[in-house]
């Protein structure tokens, strides 16, 4: 990175910065100095704080084959930064702002943005294979050689600095530490959406999530702060359950250990018949199937939040019949700029919890605690240094997140 | 039917009658004097007014295996009467009461009846299989040698007298002529039902209903008095089409005319992109797969309302995940004694139509006409006497409706 620009002496000109290409499926990411262009109309250049890891980065590293995939490439979609500059008709946004991007588009303009459902945007969202929204192909990354570099979903976050058009870049409070914002950028944010917009969890509901990754913990975490009695975990990595119970799962089930019996079996029994939500977070058609037989007959509700475009959802036509609801839910049917801010509200919130500990069952101690109210203090576990990642640092993470050991990766873009 | 029979001269007592009996699969009903035996405790013993014919009946009429398969059987769901006798612990019926039964049940008391969610009623609806609701196999009819004959969906209206248990009752307004009354004892109800609650369609909404017989015109209703800006009806049969007209339906498509593009296509191109809401009313897999493709991206909403239990239903995972909705309708997700009194209301509520007729382009002739707000009188097309039920007429009706021809035939009990 050129340690001596400010926010203002590049505005215009491209920046010379470091970041991690993906030249090739399957190798490790290369550190290279490129130039990012300046913010077209609607665009803004960020600078980049910190941004994370996740399981898709690790597939689009690997796939080489398909209409999404190409190379050399700037992976990377979860992100905080700081706008740098702005291009044309941008409003809502300049210098010096905390953003985050956000993979999927949010015009505010097309009918669907409009509409009070869901979060398609008509205008936007199908197109998943340009650089840049409003431009196709162009990019505004060249590498050394003058070569150009795709983007990754609209983002690119694993450069110091990128280019995101505005559909795409949600303005934050400052206010929330931005390893904790980075979270609200994917797969948290999915998460606790899928819980409170797409299924709209009711007080006093059965709810049993399907993968406890960063997603399903989060819809787990959505599911407590909207009083889910019962908040049933399923995961056939029992390491998980420790982290399950910091956000409230109430019950954790390992499939591999139910002998005989499905999943769904179990799942029925514990919530008395089948449980009023189920949200499969692994993206496993079998899964999906155990996940909506596991609902409550006549309302039971299920969440596709995995997906593997290239199986059909098969379902059990009989329990369909009977009044059962299936529906997916990209991004946790949030509108990005609309609802990512209440998101950062309710981690800014303080509420006091009380904990009582219970001594040789006669006294017991009793703590206050001051504590976030929307817990993303928990999904933090590692975090590593951008420049590390040249090194094999990303490889481990990625071998973290593959074998499910561990949950997003914070990488810091400044940090020494 | 014992012609000297009043009210109240049989209470307690078996009540000979007749009814047509199905005694063997696939062949005709006949028509037999049996002892309809006296309401037990929470039953009801109805004079049947009116039974109609309806896609069920005939299958049940020709199944010859299945756990719900049993001969000799009365078949009949759809009716209307008049409460003749009462067991014990029956409160909210009186003699003399019309009173239409419904094969779904609504104990009023489980969890699910007293949630305002859905339709299923946990206490009871799991149990398709016995005669009578609280009494197992236990049957309220005896044929002329004294055997027993085994009820249908806890209706059985091919006979002038039968025994219903009031969580399949619905005490309705004597207001409302009984031949129209009795299209909400099953198929018009669901479909109105799937529209208004099931799916809740919107002012200004896009529909497409797949398959044009009773369910799925009832819905195009539904849709119309929720004021949908268009309702597409899609049908092989280009004959339901001028009835699809009274109903409201603003385009008609025949699958079998549309050359090479399949019918999703079609519907995409009708709807600007695809509708708000589809709904599959044939029963057909590949049906319902087209009905969800044909529905809007990111908000979208299939009905199922056909149901074939022994094929999955089988979706596009990419569609899915991007936020499209699925449910099964039963009944119209409707609860029997809550809101076919609704319907019942919307019927006998008159409201005024502006008709315009155009002469030359210049000269218009307005028509002022006061018509019932539900439209139930388009349905119906073919009536019965029920003693005509032991010809030809039965096997006629049923191959009407076998062929599409037919709305729902209405039999009348004591007409001459």
């Amino acid at each position: 990175m050129d340690k001596t620009s400010s926010f203002s002496s590049h505005e215009g000109k491209p920046i010379r910065c470091k970041a991690a290409i993906c030249r090739k499926a399957g190798e490790a990411l290369v550190i290279e100095e490129i130039h990012v262009y300046p913010p077209q109309a609607y665009e803004v250049r960020i600078k980049i704080i910190c941004t994370t890891l996740c399981h898709t980065d690790l597939a689009f590293s690997k796939y080489n084959s398909g209409p999404v995939v190409r190379f050399p490439r700037i992976l990377g979609h979860e992100a905080v930064g700081v706008v740098e500059s702005i291009g044309e008709h941008v409003d809502g946004f300049k210098q010096g702002d905390v953003v985050l991007p956000v993979f999927h588009p949010h015009c505010e303009e097309c009918r669907d943005c409009k509409s009070s459902k869901g979060n398609w945007c008509t205008r936007f969202a199908e197109d998943i294979v340009s650089n840049t929204r409003r431009y196709g192909m162009a990019s505004r990354f060249k590498d050394s050689m003058g070569e150009d570099i795709h983007h990754f979903f609209f983002v690119s976050s694993f450069s110091e600095y990128t280019v995101v058009d505005i559909a795409h870049l949600v303005k934050i409070s400052p206010e929330i530490p931005v390893d904790r914002a980075v979270l609200l950028s994917c797969g948290v944010s999915t998460g606790i959406g899928a819980a409170w917009k797409t299924a709209d969890i009711e007080e006093g509901s059965t709810v049993a999530v399907f993968g406890l990754g960063a997603v399903g913990l989060a819809v787990g975490e959505g599911a407590r702060l909207r009083g889910a009695a019962q908040i049933i975990g399923i995961d056939i990595n029992p390491d998980k359950f420790a982290l399950g119970k910091e956000f409230g799962f109430t019950d954790l089930v390992n499939p591999t250990l139910c002998g005989d019996k499905k999943i769904s079996e179990v799942i029925k029994k514990i919530a008395g018949g089948g449980v009023d939500y189920s949200f499969e977070c692994v993206g496993i058609t079998s899964v999906l199937s155990e996940a909506f037989i596991s609902t409550r007959t006549g309302t039971g509700k299920t969440v596709a939040l995995g997906i593997n475009p290239a199986a059909p959802t098969e379902l059990h036509s009989f329990d369909l019949f009977r009044g059962k609801h299936v529906c997916g839910s990209l991004f946790g049917g949030l509108k990005p700029k609309l609802d990512i801010p209440v998101l950062v509200d309710r981690y800014l919130k303080k509420v006091y919890y009380l904990f009582a500990y219970s001594f040789v069952n006669a006294y017991k101690l009793y703590f206050i605690s001051n504590l976030h109210e929307l817990n993303l203090d928990s999904f933090i576990t590692h975090e590593l240094k951008f420049e590390d990642i040249n090194k094999i640092l990303l490889l481990f993470a990625f071998d973290l997140l593959e074998k499910g050991k561990s949950l997003p990766c914070i990488l810091w873009m400044d940090k020494k």
